[in-house]
């Protein structure tokens, strides 16, 4: 393949703090040397991952791109995200199967219905 | 894992355009049936994929969230690129390795420099 997915690049005002919070939500591992940016991946040889760059912007509309996550059971891992401070987030969904949260940046990501539904 | 990355979601004017670019760009698989949102992976059952849904408002701002690509040959890719329709774009980058390229709706990616390079 000519070119190989390295990473999402995630825009962040405070990204120290951004991915230490996607750090503890979806599991995962940081691969970055402390000082760099933070860099986390599903594993440390698992591509894409998340990179997240200090931008001196905050968020100001819907993102363009946004993530989707499949859980297990997906109103346990809703509660245990909101538990996090995840925020459930009005983006005009109308579709009851998956849920809209926002990270603490304000980031919209989804979380689609449970793998055991189909 | 309790969370699975399934995809990233591109708001698109043009979800149906902007997917076959894509497919093309990445020469990546089609997953979705016609008439379906366009959903490409880098194989059939490989994850994350991007899913492309339609929106009615163009694109405003710099993505908050943007993909980045590891190349073979990263001149070769950006000319490849290029001839497809992408466009550069100057977001203030100062670091040479990697060159900033937007989609056909605007969406920003980077081409990061070749593999062999380090």
């Amino acid at each position: 393949m000519a070119l190989v997915w390295e990473q999402v690049v995630v825009d962040a005002v405070d990204p120290e703090a951004l991915a230490a919070w996607w750090r503890e939500a979806l599991d995962w591992v940081t691969v970055s040397e402390p000082g760099d940016e933070p860099e986390l991946r599903p594993a440390a040889d698992s591509l894409p991952g998340l990179l997240f760059v200090r931008v001196p912007e905050p968020k100001s509309v819907k993102d363009r791109l946004h993530l989707d996550f499949r859980p297990d059971d997906q109103a346990a891992e809703v509660a245990r995200l909101e538990a996090l401070g995840a925020t459930r987030v009005d983006v005009g969904q109308v579709d009851p199967s998956w849920v809209v949260l926002a990270d603490p940046e304000g980031n919209e990501f989804c979380v689609l219905g449970s793998r055991h539904d189909g």
